[in-house]
């Protein structure tokens, strides 16, 4: 048993596959490698030791000891490949390193203003169970939140198949400020109550470690580990949903900033005195092209007066709907959204010089809010580099993303735990 | 002799003292601990041994190593430190590494739409002469530029004291598009060209190996190397000269970006469809606080009309004089320029997340734009996070702090190429 007391994984900061803390020699190096190592067969799938050592830039040595104690601990093993074709058959069959799907699961949650959801991943990064409930009420104390949180978790487990490996921790996702290495929450627009301990609160609560991030973070974290990340060192993620969110990987690294709160695109200023934004300031980005900007105008374009409440996804809907249909009202609102996504856009290719910009979130914005117009007016707003503009894609994932994005985290978390305790 | 045919500084990404590139091992590791430990010692002037290796996180065997591969290709030697008080004056005195001075010596060169200026440093970052010039035109072509660049070099070369070590490298600040990796420009404010190869140009002028870059991120790596930077890992700096540039440091290093082009706050936009910027743009933030932008209202607030071309720097100070005589139109001007210059601290805030905003260049633009009342409006302009907001500081520096910006990227240059010369 390797004399070990350390965790697996030295930071919590999201490092990818390949990816581990500056110059770090002798044991603490060692230490990284085999975290390292660990990263990459996740990633990879499966992975030969010599890839490895090549992908990694290590010793086939270092890896060969790393994969040894990553063995002893029941995390990694041998899988046999698929002869490639026009392989004879004979001699030793070809086997790969594979994360042992056996060794455990976790568990991602995200938290949201209008519905809560998880996924249960084995180890090696496997879906096993689901489940995705309302939320309920668009703000609600830590306790109620909480309790939400435990209760979509035990509906992902009634789904469990059975024999499937014990859940080992959870991450948690949810919007607003999250100190991912404090676990504490200044601020969240889901949260009634704020400066809230709530890691503590949620690994009382569901009785397992947890690692809690903002829900913008996590979707980066799931392109960083299953995405674009692993072709790519420097790209920015944009999510628009009731708010703007973003997340920025640089070095093949989440960028967390200087006091752990990262990047908030949706409160920079595109407008000085511009329009109210939900946090008490104006001219914010988000008060111009989130869920709830829109929604705000939506009753005077559709001339709907005080004809009581409808959902935010209602609204959205209904004045989609007329603005295909030739409102110019419902146009305008439209318009406008799109332009300024085209300076969020902008700005972000301006300040960071990204390779690739990810919009993320649901198909229907982007149906409404991105076109060829809003990627044409961003490139009109680019300085003339010279360059090529950095490419927009969208990925129009579900929540379940997000919350795979937060079961990524857990899984950090629990190969650190498990090994932790083992040694 | 060692065998080591790869420069001493592994990337020329501007890692400072303690950050080499991500999780390289074996002889890798090795160059990058040799590269670690001389940048550490230039940082700190003089250090230990057992310092160096608490510093760098790494055994005292490869510190030792390392020193003595620096001191045999004559870059570091020992020095006598003064004995402590009260330390009694027997035993082996005390000694210190330091680089030698004699090693060698760097230019740095920042060419601007005023002046140029030169410094010549030592090895160990001692100033041994220093020149300015005006720089005539606004907009020059490449032989003008590399003309003048040649000229202002030879200027503080005149100035050198007998028995100076020989110039081995020559860096280059300019404002505008720089392609660190490359030396191309693709474009500048200063030069009438595009895409200029500028590096092979001043290299072939003037002789000397030359490395080239943006003029705020040389002040940034002025701050990382021998300011700011040797306490703080995250921190940007905002330039406010004829232009508005930014710099900004992330985990100790110059963040570069995808392209290469860095971060260009100047551009963003805080104004869609807003005052017209000279990239040919609306609503860059330059176009609002940037000198250029001051100057152009001047003229109608001054009731000047058509009486001639004076000097943006004539014309500010001649309308400064007016706001603070009570002048309504020149303090508007100011007061928009200070608010424009809260949204634009704001938003680095909101981005990075830093722990330090620098605001660096000649101390007359921050008399008239930078107040308590801009700060004060910074902080109304940020998100509530709980958090105090990061600090802004001044830096009132002069040309030739940027100069030895350039002359510590030349530094990098000149140890690099002295280590591949003599392996």
């Amino acid at each position: 048993m390797p004399d070990d007391s350390a965790p697996l994984l030295p930071d919590d900061t999201g490092a990818p596959p390949g990816c581990g803390p500056l110059g770090a020699p002798g044991a603490a190096a060692a230490r990284t490698i085999r975290a390292q190592v660990f990263d990459r067969i996740r990633a990879m799938g499966r992975a030969s030791r010599i890839d490895l050592a090549k992908d990694l830039s290590v010793s086939p040595a270092s890896v060969t000891s790393a994969v040894a104690d990553l063995a002893a601990h029941g995390l990694v093993a041998e899988y046999p490949l698929p002869r490639a074709p026009g392989d004879p058959a004979r001699g030793r069959p070809p086997v790969a390193l594979g994360v042992r799907p056996e060794a455990g699961a976790v568990a991602g949650i995200k938290l949201s203003d209008t519905v809560h959801s998880a996924v249960i991943l084995d180890f090696a990064g496997q879906r096993l169970a689901e489940a995705t409930l309302p939320s309920g009420a668009l703000r609600q104390d830590t306790g109620a939140l909480v309790a939400a949180a435990a209760l979509v978790l035990d509906a992902a487990r009634a789904g469990l198949p059975p024999g499937s490996p014990a859940l080992r921790a959870v991450g948690v996702g949810l919007p607003g400020l999250v100190d991912h290495a404090t676990g504490h929450v200044p601020w969240s627009p889901i949260l009634a109550d704020r400066d809230v301990d709530l890691r503590a609160a949620l690994a009382a609560r569901l009785g397992l470690p947890v690692a809690l991030d903002n829900d913008a973070n996590l979707v980066t974290l799931a392109e960083l580990w299953f995405g674009a990340g692993r072709h790519l060192p420097d790209f920015a993620v944009l999510t628009i949903e009731y708010g703007v969110g973003m997340g920025l990987v640089i070095d093949n690294r989440l960028y967390r900033g200087a006091q752990g709160l990262g990047t908030e695109i949706g409160h920079t200023k595109v407008q000085l005195d511009g329009a109210l934004c939900r946090c008490g300031r104006r001219g914010c980005l988000e008060a111009y092209v989130a869920d709830y900007a829109l929604v705000r105008e939506a009753t005077t374009a559709l001339n709907w007066g005080n004809r009581g409440v409808a959902s935010p996804t209602v609204l959205l809907e209904s004045l989609y709907d007329h603005a295909k249909a030739g409102n110019a009202a419902a146009r305008a609102i439209f318009r406008r959204a799109g332009r300024y996504l085209a300076v969020g856009l902008a700005n972000v290719a301006n300040l960071f010089d990204p390779s690739l910009i990810l919009l993320s979130g649901e198909r229907m914005r982007y149906d409404y809010l991105y076109a060829e117009e809003v990627l044409a007016e961003m490139a009109t707003l680019l300085l003339d580099t010279g360059r090529p503009p950095p490419r927009v894609e969208i990925r129009a994932w579900g929540d379940l993303v997000w919350a795979q994005g937060a079961a990524a985290l857990a899984l950090d978390l629990a190969t650190a735990t498990a090994l932790t305790a083992e040694a």
